[in-house]
């Protein structure tokens, strides 16, 4: 893989990095996961990488952070490769809801037999317990082995945010305790949020974001190594996710105003996939391209704030909407 | 403009029609509205046109049928026409809800400052509420007018359908008092609903239907007549809801198994917008098309049952999806 | 009747009506009802009257004020009266909710049978379409009627407070039409709306309602007249609603630190049953009072502010409470 | 303290154990806690006692079995009396929900500053945890001391009960996760479970509770050993509870039905305190007495079903009725 060989990109995107910078301040990090809280909010990174395997990146771009959320859509193709779609769509469903990722609420007034989607909490903690594996150990290394598949180099585990996070996940207990009630559970509950709380601080890197992005707009495909790691089937799911309940509660506004496929996570971090737009008049990316971005000062939703606001600046500017 | 020159599709249609037919055993006419309840569940049609206005039409297409919510999608696209997609914005947010189409729980417990999108009914009553006009009579005539140029013929309403929802939308009536008090209406309750109603019970054909999917597959433009109708900004956030609210509480597995933008109404009509895919492999409409489909019979969900099976197996056999 | 022979209580009343007069700053007129909003907030006034007939009065008590709330309990005697009190109960339930006085969610939530109460304005409502009478006006005749009955002299309407209520209750509307699309009422919305709105704007005085809170106390009897209005089972499933819902919600904390059976209403006013209590060791009121209240600024609850502080002196200074 | 010394109440009493022995088939033991589902449901036992000390009984009273939510009403008793009254309603509401005993959603809706009472398991687990004691084992053995004051012998565990609910009250773990976020326990969850747990296996007899009644109908004060156990403020606060939260969410009919201030279990007990009424005309009981009931057949409320049957009928022919 090379990086970046055309400067005209890299100087655009370079651009849009100063400029939505300050929208930072619209954000704050994570102040309830005293780990994540306490990076610089003023960062702001970008890569994107094409079907040729060449990097474009601008800004803070060196700095590793967590998975969080992102993490969920990628345990979602994990099981859903393993055991097939239908599998996991018979234990989790794949509609939007209105509540908070982490509410309880729709649980106890419509008791589904499933939880909504796997985008939020609950939806997110039982994937996790359901992943090929007889412990929680096993499961997490099953995970582990895809994601370093994926990326082609291994990955670690961020301790810190891991300890903070078992710490503070009050709630996430309680979710997690419900939905054993429910019986949507495969673990016990301290395994299960193990494994939750374990692939949320997986370390990750823009570059790496970008690259995962690519490889969904591929509908499973590595354009770069030509290896085809799951089906379009579970790409063409995960991505209506991404459109439908990925930047969470302001997943339709970002749908909206930036129409790529995305997942966000409250490190800052956000997956973008572009699906190729051959009928776009724009001559960028028209073959479609992976986006990783990085900006630790998230908004009242959860989604970071001055990378949302760049995002919708290069989706208008080189028509990357797939709407 | 002609119909069907290529019967190879023609004879596809139908074949796929009588495979679906049975599907609608799965769902009822809606029973809550007398008028509706009493027509033919087993009636299935569909009308697919590309962008040289040819018709492709097969099964039980020359039955006419009401907007109900499909008419949601039409006056959310007139009002932005009219002023703008952020005077819209601005008073109906475009967030995907688990709840009911006639919920008024996420209004009670979130108090809001505005709907949370268009297609549930509050939003709706809310739009049809700000159509321009001094009054509810001028302000339908214009969501009247708006559809008769995109459609190059009149429309009627039909009496019967809108006297029978008239007398039984208590429910309706509640949650437009209910929107009242929050201030979100421009009209008194009973002249909202006087247009709502109205709009609901408009008479269309699944050609006409075909016809407003392409134009908005088209981005405001029809490309038959050549006449640019609203702006791609607005087509864009039409078929953002589409694809996230567009058919009731099932939009996200409509998106996950059919992946195409639409909007359905518990009469059993279908609009469905597919864009043009150029790097899709399926020879047939990679250009573009629009859909209309009709079966009357009505999931839980609301959502034609026969309607919905066939558009998931077009959408497979012909790609058309957008994820 | 004779107005108090005992001055040394009310020389007490009065004593306690200026302590607790300051109380009224802790709330409000009520703001919604702009007939009720423009009250002087500062006036406090007492009657309390004994099983002889004798009035003890302290503080603003000339001053005629508007029933609101206490009108429920009221109709539900009414009702209970006429149909006998299995029938009321299969209509309305008599449970406490924590939600709002005007809550739909319980409704959406729950789809109960039947209003959890008749304190709450859904069940309110309920009752009063379910008055005898062969449509709405001989329906508040008859309420009307069995009022004057009680209180020995005509009753008069607010008309401003009516018209001022009739055009701002759209939140009551759309619970009516909930009620109305869940078969609940026996009248249509408005004329079921006419009644309850008409009920709250009956004028009365803390003398009335001290009569009344007598006659509550000595189970549907009048012991200076000796006329049986209605039976001890309708008197006491009505102390019953009184304890577990007459005051809003902060029911329970009233029955905690006063512990009289009472209902309130947003104009102020409270209506309270002190039944007889041998084996107090307090000699005044021993064998039971009615008391009547009047403090316009009401707390966020809905409750007289000065008035319910007052109550909890006087019950706790004579040993009223049941408890 | 001497057995009946009244032949014609004992046979009274027995007369309606068998009346109303077969309402025992309106309800089932409580599957969902195992070693209680196993017992016999047919049985029903009654035993009162007055302020002599003389005990009535009848129907099966010599099988003990536990607390369960009794429990509720004698830690909140507890926990007043070594704190004061002032100290636990900072921390405890004392308003009725109509939500579910177990429910989070009241919670996450309304965000209360600490649970609505302490007769659901929020406030009760609340409560368990403020006990003194600076562990879990410390502030149990408080509870456990406290109430071997009150019964004049010790109290025991059902181990086979507690073992049985700590493996299966995931709902409970989820909410007290819950209520760890909101800062309500000062114990770590799975210590506050432990006590919380415990409380509900403690071993009782009809005997004990009807005890334990009388002391409350009493004030705190017990008038056969004239030892004052706690405040008469605490007393009432804690009948007040027992009226508006005592029979979870039928407290409301039952307060409408048989008027007795009242806490039941799930294991079928009920414990009944019935305050002097000299102005009654009934003669027996007229100076009080406490009841304990025992009848495992619950009904979905969580009632005994032929319990609640049997003190309806016996607070009617005797006028038990505070109301």
């Amino acid at each position: 893989m090379t990086v970046q060989n055309n400067p005209r990109i890299t100087e655009q995107l370079e651009a849009w990095v100063n400029e939505n910078k300050g929208h930072a301040v619209l954000g704050t990090t994570a102040q309830y996961i005293p780990a994540l809280g306490k990076v610089d909010p003023g960062k702001l990174g970008i890569c994107m990488i094409d079907e040729d395997g060449h990097y474009y990146c601008a800004g803070d771009t060196d700095k590793e952070f967590t998975l969080q959320s992102i993490s969920k859509a990628l345990t979602f193709v994990a099981l859903s490769c393993h055991y097939g779609l239908d599998f996991v769509l018979e234990r989790v469903d794949v509609e939007p809801t209105g509540e908070a990722f982490n509410s309880i609420v729709p649980f106890e007034i419509h008791r589904p037999n499933k939880p909504f989607n796997p985008f939020i909490n609950a939806g997110a903690i039982t994937i996790s317990s359901l992943l090929p594996g007889r412990n929680g150990q096993k499961k997490f290394e099953f995970l582990k082995g895809f994601l370093e598949e994926l990326l082609g180099h291994p990955i670690e585990i961020d301790k810190e945010v891991y300890d903070s996070e078992w710490a503070t996940s009050h709630r996430n207990r309680a979710l997690a305790y419900y939905l054993k009630e429910a019986n949507f559970l495969e673990l016990e509950v301290e395994e299960a949020l193990d494994i939750y709380i374990s692939q949320c601080a997986i370390k990750i890197s823009v570059k790496d974001l970008a690259l995962l992005g690519l490889i969904l707009a591929y509908d499973g495909y590595n354009p770069i190594t030509k290896v085809k790691h799951f089906s379009e089937e579970i790409a063409q799911v995960t991505k209506v996710l991404m459109v439908t309940c990925g930047m969470y509660n302001s997943s339709g506004n970002f749908a909206a105003h930036v129409g790529i496929p995305a997942k966000s996570g409250v490190s800052g971090g956000i997956m973008a996939a572009v699906p190729p737009k051959l009928h776009s008049q724009t001559y960028e990316f028209r073959a479609g391209a992976g986006i990783g971005v990085y900006g630790p000062a998230i908004d009242v939703q959860g989604n970071s704030a001055a990378g949302t606001m760049m995002l919708r600046q290069i989706s208008k500017e080189w028509d990357l909407s797939i709407f």
